[in-house]
């Protein structure tokens, strides 16, 4: 391996935004002025199509305290991407960075994003320009291979945890069936920090559905009427990616089946159908008065004042890592390795390849699932629980014995 | 007046839930205790259906720490009712006050509250039996006559805020129309708080429509159509009560329209039918290709962990002063004076007849409203700022110069 190249620096960040892509991209920044080799840190000002377009932004002499309110704000501060860059696409890219002098590339983002960093890295090497390219990781879905788990996801799962605090209490003051409808359309990791934040044996939520486990109409039914029946509630935590029992989405059933109808029709393209449609589906078939339901939207994702300290911290150190490896080799993927669970927790940062990471996805695992499928594990809330970091802890007093 | 009955006395929590209606329930608790006068303090169970079912727990002997617990507990801790009780009702509740030695009775809630507080006092009176009878103010819409404000107001105000703050900057990222359907079927203060996070010049939201000022959809269509064109994005934050130009509300309308075929139906009950119905039509009219739509639901009035430390203390404050008044007076409603603003912001709690506040309601005054009805004034910033409290700051670069 050559020495590091004395040359200008890109960093990008691509498809949707966390709360914490933005301490990953300070974290670059930060360690990128410790380092003589990279002189000029330029922002690519929404990502790939901002490198295409040489729209960058100069991130060299920001001061601790915007580095500090960047690090904090939600959503990706210099604009993101979701194009899905071909070769032609990188060429260009290429043809950029030779202009400009940039062989270093920072890409902060997903599954796609390490395949592009792989893609610019392979191409660069074929045309004999040399191109240092590292990805670093950022999802609120957690669906990436390899690492323990992904920077994003425990601000999302505290934020959903907390909302189905407050959900649950709201349900048990007026009682009736909740439908919580959460992000997640192939893995079911954010729609599982549901269960995150439940303290009394009866909080909500009181049923948990993931993508992993296809779930039949009749079965879904069945399991909130005896919720319902059991305690006089029903809160619900449903992936959008919930499927039928035979595989196909339902949000994609709403849009094919006639029986939609029976229910008052379902508009084809709106956020909230798959939550109006399960809702009147429970309306109809259990014949229960107050069914209500909410879609959480993009609050899971960008609300601020809300950042998990350890996943904050972790995407900052992510994010200097990636630096650092580039100092020393020519490509890779951040990924963290978890040192102990508890009051022992804590990561370890290592080097993976990009095409380890590129174009794949990981589900939760059985472990996590409880064998009705209807529900996570004590081993899923060990798993998450740090991530989320400290819930508030609430108080109810109606359950207290009657005088 | 005859001097304070040694009795017990009853407290009960009505209406939809707030993030600090507990705060107000604790502020009962605390201050009963100081007064001998009041034996036993009761919690009714599910507000006035508890009493009628003898519903009740003691909130008596709970430890400083329980209590500070509830109070920063979000929903009503004692359970609530959407019950509207008529004269046997109230007959009912009288005679099992007469049968507990109940004197004493604190209704925490909205106008509704009000006026049942006012019939249990007069249908007491005329039955020769006296009970004390307080109502103690608590709503998110921000609605009740009087009072400068309403406990329940600011920290709705306060998440709503930062959910636009968040959500502005996901816009930023990811440009297109967001629109966000915010709580208020007849008031526009919620949804008017969207403003208070704006912190540059273009921030969102650029929209804010109330239901004080009725829109057709040409109008609605050509402004966000101008803000598209000059900004290349838009933010709107709506309220679910907005009202087409006849006054009639768009989720009647939706209801009722044939116009709804052309987008594809809209689920007749459904929550996220608003928000999907209006993403449709700038979709389909404007030809804007990305187009978003949330309804935040019952996280705006029920998310642990964010009170507006303002909020919680007012609310607090309003449930002693209703004690406190009790021991001297038969009746009325705890309102608040605003004694200054900025950072002279601060209240004093006075007494108003149960009359002025029964059954009647408050919309945002016309200052508070921009001249095209589509934005909110300083005055209102200034009005609601102080409720809210501080609100994160955020960072963006994507704004800086290209390099």
């Amino acid at each position: 391996m050559a020495d590091a190249y004395k040359a200008n620096a890109v960093v990008g960040q691509s498809g949707g935004p966390t709360a914490v892509i933005n301490a990953s991209l300070v974290g670059v920044i930060e360690e990128a002025a410790k380092h003589p080799e990279i002189q000029k840190l330029y922002g690519a000002v929404h990502a790939v199509a901002g490198i295409v377009k040489e729209e960058f932004v100069d991130l060299g002499g920001l001061s601790s305290q915007t580095l500090e309110l960047v690090a904090s704000s939600p959503s990706s501060a210099i604009g993101t991407s979701r194009d899905k860059p071909d070769e032609a696409y990188c060429a260009r890219i290429i043809e950029v960075f030779k202009k400009r002098n940039i062989r270093y590339f920072f890409y902060i983002g997903g599954n796609d994003s390490a395949n592009t960093a792989h893609i610019v890295n392979t191409m660069a090497d074929k045309a004999n320009y040399d191109v240092r390219a590292f990805h670093i990781p950022k999802t609120v879905d957690n669906d990436l291979l390899v690492t323990d788990h992904c920077p994003g996801y425990g601000t999302a799962a505290k934020f959903v945890a907390s909302a189905l605090m407050g959900d649950d209490l709201d349900n048990r003051t007026l009682p009736g069936v909740k439908i919580d409808v959460i992000m997640g359309r192939h893995a079911g990791f954010l729609t599982a920090a549901a269960a995150l934040g439940r303290q009394r044996d009866d909080d909500g939520p009181h049923l948990i559905y993931v993508p992993e486990r296809p779930i039949p109409m009749d079965k879904f039914l069945a399991e909130v009427d005896a919720v319902y029946k059991k305690l006089g509630r029903c809160v619900i935590a449903v992936s959008e990616g919930i499927a039928d029992g035979d595989g196909t989405t339902w949000a994609k059933k709403i849009v094919e089946s006639g029986e939609v109808d029976a229910h008052g029709n379902i508009q084809l393209s709106g956020t909230g159908a798959l939550a109006d449609f399960l809702a009147a589906e429970i309306k109809s078939k259990l014949k229960i008065k107050r069914v209500r339901a909410d879609t959480f939207g993009y609050l899971q994702r960008s609300f601020p004042g809300l950042q998990s300290a350890v996943d904050a911290d972790e995407a900052r150190r992510c994010g200097r890592e990636a630096v650092r490896l580039a100092m020393k080799i020519d490509n890779g993927s951040v990924a963290m390795k978890r040192l102990g669970n508890g009051a022992g927790y804590g990561v370890e940062l290592f080097r993976t390849e990009l095409q380890n990471v590129a174009e794949k996805t990981k589900s939760m695992p059985d472990e996590f699932i409880n064998a009705e499928g209807n529900n996570v594990t004590e081993a899923f809330v060990e798993y998450a629980g740090p991530l989320a970091g400290p819930l508030p802890k609430t108080e109810y007093l109606g359950n207290r014995p009657r005088v």
